[in-house]
């Protein structure tokens, strides 16, 4: 079936013409034996590869100084046996490589010793007696981890296979790595099955071994999946995420297909993309290798370098993901994932010159052909910095189940979520953003309620205010209605839904434009909520438009939080603090939050201002007198301090129907403790005005502090670019082409 | 009375043997004409120097090419007139300076042309209509700030003195200058004649002007004080701040004498010294150049000196300076008034080359003589790291009163005060302590409830929360005797003592060892409390011992907080969190604090793990069943949202007479959220306990998770280094001279 994508050989490889090596034998996987030829003869003139060859080398010496250790299992992640299993799968990869780039046997024997020590421990092993999971590995508590262990010992059985005797690879393969594979695969189709990070891992450990053994059923399985796997419809994991769906594509394949957009965005998100990389693009590189004839790289109109792309600018400006859904924070592209995925999409994506800015950053690469052509551009100099501009990253298999978008100018970097479900790691999280400056959060995105690998809280596992904290609306800064989740919270109803793109627009640097739609979130309750970032000559800093406008057929009351980093510094309205604090509610979310503080808004507009990184930030909102504003902060009903104390300013609107929030959010100024300079630490606006309001435009005037208007209209159901629009409001026309105004 | 410490002259100036120019005429303040020559001579060739002075000149032009403003005075700091008027002297004097080394008329002329208007204006002025203070200004609301004034404005005048007409020279000095130094001298006394950094700043002032004019009467009130100032005893400023102490030495020589201690420690501590170090060292300067024979450097013992080294000790390993007493946070030897500092103490202290490591990470050097050798210096590549290392700094104007220690090793600090009360900004925090890792708080200081000069919060000025709760003693990290302040929170009777210090020790790297007895804080209560910094093979990094031995009368409440920061991993205790919270206690600072969950000790020791900044730190207590420990936070009775939200960490233990609170902190191993990775997550320790505890000694053992043993004895009542002790613990004898004992 997948041999039907053979295509004519002689357009690959080009790049090795000159002494060319038989392309028979091993290692073929990652390393090649011309690759191998190439590095040999390039060692010692190529500054960040020795550096990366000669910082492994110390790694795996001192490994092999200390012995080998194959415990039986018994740990979870963080305890001994879990993390001893993991570090030897990554010195076995390593030590391979030395081997064939050093030549020296010591690096071969350590290889074999270890494996020969697995397929004699192997064979006795039951399931992990660790119960928490849904698929239980045998080396790990879960198959997850089994798969990684088969990922990177394949590419280290490649590297020795011509230097073990017959004899040996025999024990390997049929006690061990044919054994293993078999449980990973047919052992576990709830695991294996799947569209899901998880079955990727499985799925491409499965294939490596495959390549590397010359095995086609092995392959095949890793391709398109089991072809029989008894499931039953409707099974969950154990982080509630659903097992299968009717008439998915399986395998590898079924799993680039679904969960990559044609932009190339994962739908659970950055952190777990990055995470979901390595076993993809490492695959790919062994693919292009072994089987060119597949052209797996042009798959999808080159999905998997796209997704590269759009993982890199899916950062602020220090590198670190945006934490949308289950995402961790600090988790960056200073990772290893992200060194291979940059080594292997500036090799085979074109050499694009800015990815050696980021190359550079890393200060490391993978000890292969790519990162070898990685260090050698460095070398020479050939880097660009890495312009990070607005992108829109559509959502979807087909790339029409919504998207996210970042807006991006001087500094500032505005997400915006208006994505699908983003599968059991998703977040009911509709319309939220975040907002950086200089790479620091200024208004933050949560992210998860998890310490990854710490195993002091809760084993380094989701902690259950992951569930009753992070995922919920209210901890994201978008609309809760009635108090209630997006969706009831529950993921079967999400996932049939997604938020709709209403337009974007990123061609006029000095207005970037975002709008998106959710119809479905609260059924009978609309949103449209538009973010426009605005660089104007009378503000300091580009600001933020955030203009939200709900229909409803029901009167409701609406919170929208501003999850602001920072201390406060100013506001114009009276709130009374209170001498005991209460929660905010009693679930969804609102039992996590502690009513600090109650206030009324004193003018048709409300200003808020803090200082965050001796910045000073002003959001600026209108209001009506029978608005409440609520200063809340996180951490009720946390007994175990699992989460972080952060603060939050609500806007609460209480028995209406159809409702707007407009609001502007500047950077202004700033404070150094040093000179104890305050610089433009005010707001540049006199008010905040919405001006017509209807079911076709939303207009707001701002009057800055120097008395000029500033006027954004935004049609309301036309997106058009091409369209004129010639309104009236109060005695002044307006006129202009396509779905907003400005000036 | 002070011409009777003359001196041969002939010792002085050898360094400008060469080229001598004439001695008489101005610029002499400062700069001199020598020193001009040599600068011009330099010009180009010293990048640090030609740097800060092309920095100067762009500043410089771009005020020039604004216009001179000088408004009539209304605002407090932050304002508008504050600010041109504070802008208005700054440039004044850089202009002078610019005039002076570049020859061009441009700055005489902007320096003539705005100290005229102000000669204009000055006349006309009433007090400052702002009535904050105890000593209002004409320019500024506080004679501090117009003092200000006079230190910049009589150097630009010194440069511009030989290029202005006599009859301009007489405007300026009959209208302005002569007036301005009467109002806040004679006009001022509860301002000019105390001790205090205020008045330093005014006696400066008026010592600065008189050199430049010649005028020995100034120049006596400003070395000795006013002769006659009919202040009644007992005057306060508005901070609380005792105006006059019967008896004192006043005027320049009186604050030179008082404050530091022989060590070269200021008694309000290192915020404080900081902001007084420049009049002290640019007064110290001009009348080294226009009164060698003065040997103001040569001062009790060079004190000056001392005291810039004390205070870059006196700094984290970012040069932050560490906020005891009233100080802001962030404040650094990056300040200007450092700058001048490291400069005039190079040149004048024997050149150390390892102030010129600390000039080159300013990089910026004054614009004079100082500067120009500094940059020479760093030109030459002659700099040395500055190692700070362990210090002990006696307190008071004979270094009989107390003492501030900073125990370092290994990237960890430790601050130990045991100082005087520290003035009118002084905290009632005796045998408080903080900790610091690599420059960030660990157990942190809370420092004082100000934002300097933001306007939005309390105009700039000392919040309220800065008496009721910055400055409380369950603010530190200190014991706290039935919910009362040390002293009764009473400044007067602070005043009258201060802590002893019982012994420093930093001659064994491995256990670096301070402590301090405290027998007048609460009356009837005796404290001693040791800190050791014991760097021991069996450990990951060095750990502190933490040993309070209280001894009473009467049986009390015992309070003793940790204000860690970060985020909290295990205890080893179970403890409730309130579903609703409450402040810990009405007065005193307790009513800042929500008491967000109770404990019990479950074990003879309570362990307490926190991760910041990705380092895990354990503190371990020994405990006994009737102990609380309380979970807490800042931010309760906060209506201004003025505090920050910073958690803390209380022991609590009740209705006992003599106790000792024995705990060791340990900072160990590191967490990375890129490669997620937790490493030597867990404290080393499996127990602590108290093994002896009496009138003579205590001793405490700390059995490691390898199960070695170590012991640690503190001798209570004989603190000799040569004395030999032999006691029996169990069936072990111990013998050893000196203080303590660690094994
Ligand atoms: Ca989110
Ligand atoms: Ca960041
Ligand atoms: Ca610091
Ligand atoms: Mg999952
Ligand atoms: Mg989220
Ligand atoms: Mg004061
Ligand atoms: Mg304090």
């Amino acid at each position: 079936m997948f041999l039907a994508i053979v295509s004519c050989k002689d357009k690959v490889n080009t790049s090795r013409a000159n002494e060319v090596v038989s392309g028979q034998g091993h290692p073929k996987l990652i390393l090649t034996k011309q690759g191998v030829l190439d590095i040999k003869k390039a060692l010692g003139t190529v500054p960040i590869f020795d550096a990366s060859l000669s910082a492994t080398k110390a790694e795996v010496d001192a490994e092999i100084e200390e012995g080998i250790d194959v415990p039986v299992p018994k740990d979870l992640s963080g305890g001994y046996t879990h993390e001893r299993h993991k570090r030897n799968f990554l010195m076995l990869q390593k030590a391979g490589v030395l081997f064939q780039i050093l030549d020296n046997d010591k690096y071969a024997i350590y290889v074999r010793d270890m494996l020969m020590a697995y397929a004699k421990l192997y064979p006795t092993l039951p399931v992990h007696p660790q119960t928490r999971s849904y698929a239980r590995g045998k080396l790990f508590w879960q198959c997850l981890n089994d798969s990684n262990w088969l990922v990177y010992t394949a590419q280290a059985y490649d590297c020795v296979y011509e230097w073990l005797s017959e004899k040996d690879r025999n024990i390997l393969e049929n006690d061990l790595f044919i054994p293993f594979a078999k449980f990973i695969s047919e052992g576990n189709p709830q695991f294996f099955n799947r569209v899901h990070n998880h079955s990727t891992w499985g799925n491409v450990a499965v294939g490596m071994l495959a390549l590397v053994i010359d095995n086609d059923e092995l392959l095949e399985n890793a391709l398109i999946g089991l072809k029989v796997d008894n499931l039953k419809a409707g099974m969950k994991d154990n982080d509630g995420g659903l097992i299968q769906v009717e008439g998915q594509k399986l395998g590898f394949y079924g799993n680039l297909d679904e969960p990559f957009s044609p932009d190339g965005y994962y739908n659970e998100g950055p952190y777990y993309q990055r995470y979901a990389m390595y076993p993809f693009l490492i695959f790919a590189q062994a693919l292009q290798n072994v089987k060119p004839e597949l052209k797996v790289l042009e798959y999808k109109d080159g999905v998997l370098l796209k997704a590269v792309n759009a993982l890199i600018n899916l950062t602020d400006a220090n590198g670190n993901f945006f934490p949308l859904n289950d995402g961790q924070k600090g988790m960056s592209y200073y990772t290893d994932a992200l060194v291979s995925a940059v080594d292997i999409a500036y090799y085979y994506g074109g050499k694009n010159p800015e990815l050696l800015s980021i190359a550079k950053k890393q200060n490391k690469v993978v000890l292969d052909d790519t990162g070898l052509s990685v260090a050698m551009g460095v070398k020479a100099g050939l880097e660009l910095p890495f312009q990070k501009k607005s992108i829109n990253l559509s959502d979807g298999k087909n790339g029409d189940e919504g998207g996210v978008g970042v807006l991006r100018s001087h500094g500032l970097e505005l997400v915006y979520k208006y994505a699908s479900q983003g599968s059991s790691h998703g977040h009911y999280d509709k319309l939220s953003f975040s907002l950086y400056e200089n790479g620091n959060e200024v208004i933050q995105d949560y992210g998860l309620s998890r310490f990854v690998n710490i195993e002091q809280k809760g084993g380094g596992n989701y902690l259950k205010e992951n569930k009753t904290w992070a995922k919920q609306t209210i901890a994201h800064n978008t609309l809760s209605v009635n108090g209630q989740n997006h969706f009831k919270g529950k993921f079967e109803i999400g996932s049939k839904h997604h938020s709709e793109l209403y337009f974007y627009n990123d061609e006029q640097p000095n207005v970037q434009i975002i709008s998106a739609t959710e119809d479905n979130a609260y059924p009978g309750t609309k949103m449209l909520r538009t973010f426009a970032l605005v660089k104007d000559g009378d503000f300091e800093k580009p600001f933020v438009i955030d203009l939200l406008k709900v229909k409803s057929l029901t009167k409701n009351q609406y919170d929208l939080p501003y999850y602001y980093l920072g201390h406060i510094m100013k506001t114009n309205f009276e709130y009374n603090s209170f001498s005991q604090l209460k929660p905010l509610g009693k679930n969804n979310g609102y039992q996590h939050l502690w009513n600090e503080a109650l206030g009324k808004p004193t003018e048709d507009y409300t200003v808020f201002s803090w200082k965050n990184n001796n910045l000073f930030y002003t959001l600026t909102t209108t209001s009506s007198k029978a608005d409440q504003l609520i200063l809340a902060r996180i951490g009720a009903n946390d007994p175990e301090y699992n989460l972080r104390k952060d603060p939050s300013f609500i806007l609460r609107r209480k028995d209406v129907k159809n409702t707007t929030f407009a609001s502007v959010i500047e950077s202004h100024g700033s404070y150094s403790p040093v000179s104890e300079l305050a610089l433009n630490a005010y707001s540049h606006l006199s008010s905040l005005k919405i001006i017509l309001d209807n079911e076709d435009y939303t207009a707001i005037e701002l009057i800055t502090k120097s008395n000029k208007s500033k006027v954004f209209i935004l049609s309301n159901k036309d997106n058009s670019k091409d369209k004129n629009h010639n309104i009236k409001i109060g005695d002044k026309n307006y006129n202009w082409i396509g779905a907003y105004y400005y000036r």
